[in-house]
């Protein structure tokens, strides 16, 4: 089917329809606590094609340097169709997803949770997103509550390559306008509850020189703490970052909404805590990740501290587990402590603050300790890494 | 056919080639009023190769939300052999085409006029512009005079995809260098007089949910006034947008330029217009375009005040018509008028300034009105918009 | 093959793993004087897919007007399969490639010597990166010396697309931290000794309107100096199109590290060199090289001064030689002096500084002759252009 339409000479109207006042209107997007309830389903709007350029501009932005993500030659020896996502983009996008309908009225984010990378996404895959309000937690009538939230990305064909679940503290709706409506829900919520990666995955002696020969499984032990040298400024790009990864949060890039507000969040525009994570991965990625073929998920991550348009972020990486994969040879399961300081070297810090970097900013203060000016970010990671080859 | 060149080692010769400071040339691009002549042709330089990656980018930059232009199975489903290029990329980029030979020169964008998009612009396609110098208007021997001229872009299948009017503002060249020569006229210009659109449209109820439930044409009516939530602050990014799209006028990248100037344009460099448009559309897109399937046209677009790297802009849209489309089952023709201000939020722009927002500045003075300085631009558009679904 | 594995929930360890500071290790990049031996061979890590959409993104970023990178019918009608690379792209992407290994140590970047583009890079390619050490100059010891290195850049194919020399300047390990191992080096060095540059060239009457009517190989004789009009604000964007390219080394983009230097390269960022010569080419390119079909080469390219975010650089060039080019009917080679100035347009550097200009200046000292602060960059550059169709 094909529509013709004759185009005519457009005139200008605008001057013969009166402006009646009473007829403006002002959608609001996101919800408050009491727009929220647990059960509810919803899906997100627009969804998100990934094309090769703009993954690979991802991964070279956000400086990561396993060959998986840059070199089409490497990622077909081992096993993949095409270049795979790297894992920081596709949490990004299936988080911004859900933004304008979870958490656009959001105070904060205050951390996501087991998160879970299911399937390989290439070029040309179309992601969109769902979410399902798990628990909400009121804390008294004009008091802030916090909702707990499953989020799951799918592809075109259905199947789930991401879930994780946040908590958010939202606000009552109190006497400010409704918010929009979300489309109806779907019937059914996806989401995998025993979730099996079945990954396309060939060991290969391809491009063994393309990454370096001390970091390969056998080259973490639990305990190993590594302090990656370089630090990366972030500048005002990340409001544009912000948008091509579809978040709509205005804290992030309207400084008329962020000048506006009280209290911390007043001032300049937020550094988006996704595109800030994936800055510190890409930083630890070469002393890391780089012999990687997979990350199969986060738990606990917490922005500690916002970062801002001209901080200089830099990371610290603890090894915590070094594990067989049964069914995996030639592949072995790391996880690791990510951490994340400003506006000090990655050295500095550890000089500074010692091992208190590595304890949970919210257990400090039933430890007798202070919190951390310069920390802004703490998670757990799991990496399959491929091990040396004989 | 193939060439080969045996390399041999290059070796310095600077030294050996005397400077006659006598041998130096400037070429000097763009018109001086004297040098545009009604019924002139151009061709314009280079052409743009429009490619996925570079597509959906631009669509995020710039804010955009409707599926059409980031969701590729959301574009096909509705008759799109691929994404289609957002109308914003193609008028940024023939805008931008005719920059070095017709406005590299000018000294003011007075407006664009009678925008028609004709056919999709898909990746892989490659446009060239050719202008037609329609009028001439000069106002004395020393005084800066108006040139009205049609720009056409065209696809490589010699199909027209966009045909439109600019008038611009351009100095005698007096006692300056002339300008170069530009190529050789192409005998016909291009460009169609009852323009018919055809789109390779199918109406879908596919991804229902990829856009909101209170966006379809019927939710629409003549005299609505819609406040965009978000704003979007510009930052220096805009100088790297701007040759991005092809523009090539040095008053928004070259800040030795711009401090050189006299006048209201003296100082940093200024927000290539187009750009401009882009967010402003982009802002407003989640509460009225959403469900477009295309955009007609505009008419009469004019930046009533520059903006600048720091500039937070705003958006707000009044439904001017809403038409049925004979033909075109399922479909509705929306008018609407789109006005942009800068550094206060769409509502308090509302609430301080009323319904004189939507009056045109240049209309102001014969009302008795002042102009209003946090306005920035206006214009009014035609959008073909899904009707709700059965 | 394929993997699966079961992903159960992720517990948080961290707290378990017991924190132990004389565990942590701080891997280093880049190589010192000390750990540099001439013959030494070194594979680069990583690797760079190049893709189309950011092929055309970086040569509009970088003002790059030469149909040939932005328009795939010009390209095609030229007998090139595919849209080519920029050499700019090419050349900053091999260079960067390296940096890990071979400069992220260094003190400065001494120059460029015999750059030889031999192949062209289409989407799709993938380059790796191998460097050997040619030569050190110790100076005593506490002072820095100087390492000739030899890269070549070699697609999947294994053909070399491009190779040069560089000179950097690295300091003594003295009691810092050791650099990380490299790999094994490969058995091989690439590279060709007398490189035939062969072409799928096709001369063409295509686009003819697509460049400018008097820049044709006859439009340029030995001596002219052409000044190019317009400049380049580099904004913060530097920083993260440093990483883009691939380079790592932190004096571009971290500045924790850049304020913890002391000397003349404290403070700010620097700009990477090869982004402030890939903007000047394409400043210089509407007048010098949009009928070029191919980049041969650069020899000594020097950065004299550096450039920060907020600097506009402009160009000069000069014409040196214009040569016939035996068994390329209907092409001649240009050999042009390119220049780099900042924060002063060319025409106003032209005016101050004159011939001295044109001038290397590292031999301004034995003339007698001061440095100009104003000039960033000088190389020489040779091209195969066009020759104006009959």
């Amino acid at each position: 089917m094909s529509i013709a339409i004759s185009l005519s000479a457009q005139a200008e109207i605008a001057a013969e329809i009166p402006v009646d006042l009473e007829r403006a209107r002002q959608p609001q997007y996101g919800r408050y606590l009491d727009e929220l309830e647990p059960g509810q389903v919803f899906e997100h709007p627009r969804g998100f094609t990934f094309d090769r350029s703009e993954m690979l501009d991802f991964a070279r932005t956000f400086m990561q340097t396993n060959p998986l993500y840059l070199n089409l030659e490497y990622a077909k020896a081992h096993g993949f169709p095409d270049l795979p996502a790297s894992p920081q983009m596709v949490f990004n996008v299936t988080l911004s997803l859900g933004v304008q309908n979870d958490s656009e009225k959001a105070i904060a984010n205050l951390g996501y949770y087991q998160v879970q990378f299911l399937r390989p996404v290439y070029p040309g895959d179309t992601l969109c997103a769902f979410t399902r309000v798990l628990e909400r937690r009121d804390r008294g009538a004009d008091k802030p509550g916090i909702v707990r939230i499953r989020t799951v990305g799918v592809n075109q064909h259905d199947q789930v390559v991401l879930q994780y679940e946040r908590k958010i503290m939202v606000a009552w709706r109190g006497d400010r306008l409704p918010t929009t409506p979300a489309p109806a829900a779907p019937a059914d919520f996806p989401g995998e509850e025993s979730p099996v990666l079945e990954l396309p995955l060939k060991n290969s002696d391809f491009g063994t020189g393309l990454a370096g020969p001390n970091t390969w499984f056998e080259d973490y032990t639990p305990g190993d703490i590594i302090v990656h040298a370089n630090g990366r400024t972030i500048t005002e790009e990340h409001m544009a970052l912000t948008y091509l990864v579809g978040n709509s949060h205005p804290l992030h890039f309207d400084r008329v909404f962020s000048s506006g507000l009280s209290g911390k969040m007043s001032g300049e525009p937020i550094v988006y805590g996704g595109l800030v994570f994936a800055w510190l991965d890409g930083l630890a990625s070469r002393d890391i990740s780089e012999h990687a073929v997979w990350e199969l998920g986060f738990t606990e991550g917490y922005h500690t501290q916002p970062a801002f348009a001209g901080d200089t972020v830099g990371a610290l990486s603890r090894v915590l587990a070094a594990e067989e994969v049964p069914g995996a040879e030639g592949f072995g399961l790391l996880t690791v402590q990510l951490v994340g300081v400003k506006n000090v070297s990655a050295a500095a810090a550890l000089e500074t603050h010692g091992a208190d970097l590595f304890i949970k900013e919210d257990a400090k203060r039933a430890l007798g300790k202070e919190k951390i000016a310069d920390k802004i970010f703490e998670i757990e990671r799991r990496l399959l890494v491929k091990r040396r080859p004989c």
